[in-house]
């Protein structure tokens, strides 16, 4: 259907003299493994380093980037140096690492609440499969707040003076506090005809293609983006994706990761 | 003098009920040894990453600025690698990764034009020291321009599309194209109040300096820059240096620097 009203469109408007712009792209990276993935901790916004695997991982992206070029002409990232550090790591190997950057705490992985730094097995036996399921992967229901002054809060810290940071979240939260990022500042540069990256987290970037590809809150549940590989997104005027869910820039190993995803926590 | 024009401005002002803001605080940082200083080949625009050591030195300029609670709230660099690899581990260490970044060609190195990718000790020999220490350090003879399309040149960079690139440039070109960035781009921060970081080179640092310092045509000939320390300017509310000359993070290790780039190509 997207692609007859694009089509249509164009028509009429290169009937009236408009001449066809570079399309838009949108590069989804999301960041390799970090130290704490690595040890199969609740991380949210706890600001932990990529581990080496995690860097291996940044460079292959942006070899796979330029493999296929792909060019990325701005990228945007969260304030967590794991998304930071794989977009730095990425664009370098792209030969993109002059390119424009903007940082917002609104690409931020899900804030985990009183879930942060816990261990995933260890709550997963605490709380039950139910309950453990619940937190990870419904749409609405947050896990407890996490307490201020505690050891994995963010209230002291700089990054977020002046922002009305949450305790805690879940996948509509983000949603609720991704789109009008989305809107303000993705949207202009893609209006532009730029190649953006995007470079953040599972569930940032999980709450953009629920939107991008109208997925339900329940479906969303199913869909995992795995680490390190770009997931590019083609889209018509309206910004909507001309392929609904995009195309990873290496499928196969797309497919063996989202397989590995969603057994983590086992 | 300015110590007393800042007093009796600043009392003037308090008078009218003016509030003292933050002190804007600019921080200069030369990136550390790259591939080619290794080499001893003349760089200039040439995109070169930085050796292990440049690394090791960016980590240090970091650590060093966090040790002296100098914390950037924006960072500039310029469009090579060899500056943005130095920003971004610095900025890492310091626990500052996730400041805004901003990034121009008017930060680069001084273009070297028919010398880049050339070693500096046959250019020596070949031309001799009085026209060797002309290119290197008079303030307005710069070497021959760089031939377009070949090996070194940047015509065909992406980066530099839509600008008027030099193919070759002598320090006051440097102070002609940098000036009118520092105007637009970084004085706004400092009226901010903000700590300026800007990650840069040692010819485009040493055109700041000149400016700040008030330093003769004449006399930056004998001004060298050390990698790798940042070295602060806190200024006044004329952004002049309220201590000429700034200081450095780690003193010893500046002079000791100093020292050692003045042999370069002996």
């Amino acid at each position: 259907m997207r692609v007859d009203t694009f089509g249509a469109r164009r028509e009429d408007l290169t009937a009236r003299g408009w001449q066809a712009g570079p399309m838009p792209t949108l590069v989804l990276l999301r960041h390799g493994q970090s130290d704490w993935n690595a040890k199969n901790l609740f991380t949210g916004w706890v600001d932990v380093p990529l581990s080496p695997q995690g860097e291996a991982e940044a460079r292959r992206g942006g070899e796979l980037l330029k493999e296929a070029g792909v060019a990325p002409d701005v990228v945007h990232t969260s304030l967590l140096r794991r998304a930071i550090s794989t977009a730095n790591l990425a664009l370098d190997a792209a030969d993109r690492h002059w390119i424009p950057v903007r940082r917002d705490w609104r690409l931020n992985e899900r804030h985990y609440g009183a879930l942060q730094g816990k261990d995933k097995k260890q709550t997963l036996e605490e709380y039950g499969e139910e309950q453990f399921m619940l937190w990870r992967r419904s749409y609405d229901t947050p896990p407890p707040p996490i307490e201020k002054g505690s050891e994995f809060s963010q209230d002291a810290d700089p990054r977020y003076a002046g922002v009305d940071a949450p305790l805690t979240e879940c996948l509509a939260d983000v949603v609720d506090r991704f789109l009008p990022y989305w809107t303000e500042a993705v949207v202009p540069d893609l209006r532009d005809g730029k190649v953006v990256l995007l470079a953040a987290h599972g569930n940032s970037l999980r709450a953009l293609v629920k939107y991008l590809d109208g997925i339900s809150d329940a479906d969303i549940a199913g869909l995992n983006i795995p680490t390190g590989i770009p997931l590019v997104y083609d889209l018509d005027d309206d910004l909507s994706p001309t392929v609904p869910g995009g195309r990873y820039l290496d499928p196969a190993a797309a497919q063996e990761a989202i397989a590995g995803v969603a057994n983590q926590g086992r």
